[in-house]
């Protein structure tokens, strides 16, 4: 039985997505203050937002005040910001004796150092961990996502979504691609060694790294409108942040043409800087 | 633009099944009591009471009361029990009055009598129509459905699904298959004649109907129990009520053998009665 490392299966709950879980999960909380470790995945403010909570975006677990609940990723997204498993789990100790919740998003600790998640530590009773399917198996659309918590909260949560709450083809696919442990070690192996080579090629472009998961890299330049158009021009998408305008996040190609088509892009772009 | 008969897709809320919205949907009335006709689909009591509603089941539209939220299944599931469009259009009205809102959950209304549904009914802004995918293309595992209602209604539950809440294959699948009007219109033929064939294996079995839609059929009988037990036994699965210990409900035969072995089962149960 794959548990994501959670102490068993009474500890797992299925859903089509973390996404809709969100709203469930800050629903659990009582309506008050919750904060946002920032900056994220917009999702967890609408959420919070969403379930009554007044939310406050912060830069650091040292800004969270008296939150009743505290919403992070880990690593995070967009910069991979990690937050140590100890410091968490003394959140979560400090939130419990207020009657606060503590959400960890590891959507990418597929990719990250499994050695730092929250998933183990669950016996607390105030925190849920979120997991992805579709980010480290490329299929987002399949629309699978797990909440690890105490059973308490567990069962809730089941209860909140129903029965059926996840598809017929969530399940088989995901039951095989989880318990496929040979292909889940080489492609992390894989997608550290791209993430490694997509540094070079950036840093050779005279980008600065900021930093990212094996999964993405972010990086600084204060030319990042321009070559967010340029890249665009050459069928490349990378992701720019409505509040940091110098951050440009840029996804591992895919495939030997896809690396071919990003180095001349990027050498076109400092040639005609 | 397929929609149900609603006036626009902005009326057209996607969402991972019916069965999920329902909390989602009773959330959306203010906690009070809640009315849910019975008997019917058991997880209208149970979302409405998750909601915080206490919940009241009453056997007709007489007994509403005071109720701030309505749920009822037009056709009805398990005895077929129509609800006249003009009798829910002034519920509707009277609910409205004070604040409340109506729930109609049209599972079966692709097989029913597509006159009734309140899908082009939703400009007092207070009723939900619920319209399931899986039930009449028999893919229950796909997990896709709909609400239909006025734009504010349906911005918001929109807005608690979030995002991505549909899987990439219900999106194709559903896309496709609700635009075949020729399949549509060949399967309620299909059905139809179907369910008349199946009422007349029954009542040769001297099983009483008591109703049912074109995808099931509901009987009275004394012997329900032993009947269950009989035909589980023969590899038949048909489906019991706690709190109606008479009835059994008969789900359509697929294909010839599976007539075959009903037809068998159902005259060796005779003898042996």
């Amino acid at each position: 039985m794959f548990t994501y490392g959670a102490p068993s299966a009474a500890h797992v709950v299925a859903a089509p997505g973390t996404q809709i879980l969100l709203p469930l999960v800050a629903a659990l909380a009582r309506p008050g203050r919750a904060a946002v470790l920032m900056p994220s995945y917009g999702e967890f403010t609408r959420a919070a937002s969403f379930a009554g909570h007044d939310v406050a975006e912060v830069d650091g677990l040292a800004a969270i005040g008296d939150a009743q609940l505290v919403l992070v990723a880990n690593p995070n997204n967009p910069d991979g910001r990690l937050f140590a498993r100890n410091d968490l789990i003394a959140l979560a100790a400090k939130l419990r004796a207020q009657g606060g919740l503590l959400v960890v998003d590891e959507a990418f600790m597929d990719v990250g150092p499994s050695g730092e998640s929250l998933a183990a530590d669950l016996s607390g009773g105030n925190v849920v961990v979120l997991r992805s399917f579709g980010k480290f198996f490329g299929l987002a659309g399949v629309r699978l996502g797990f909440a690890l918590a105490a059973p308490k909260i567990a069962t809730r949560l089941s209860a909140m979504l129903g029965p059926w709450a996840v598809s017929g083809p969530a399940l088989a696919i995901g039951a095989k691609a989880l318990a496929d442990a040979a292909w889940i070690k080489k492609t992390r192996n894989r997608l550290e060694g791209s993430a490694k080579k997509l540094d070079g090629v950036l840093t050779n472009s005279n980008l600065d790294l900021v930093g990212g998961t094996n999964l993405f890299r972010l990086v600084r330049t204060d030319a990042a409108g321009e070559l967010f158009d340029h890249l665009g021009r050459a069928g490349i998408l990378v992701r720019r942040f409505p509040e940091q305008a110098n951050w440009l996040r840029f996804g591992l190609p895919a495939n030997a043409q896809a690396w071919r088509r990003l180095r001349i892009a990027l050498a076109g772009f400092k040639q005609s800087g």
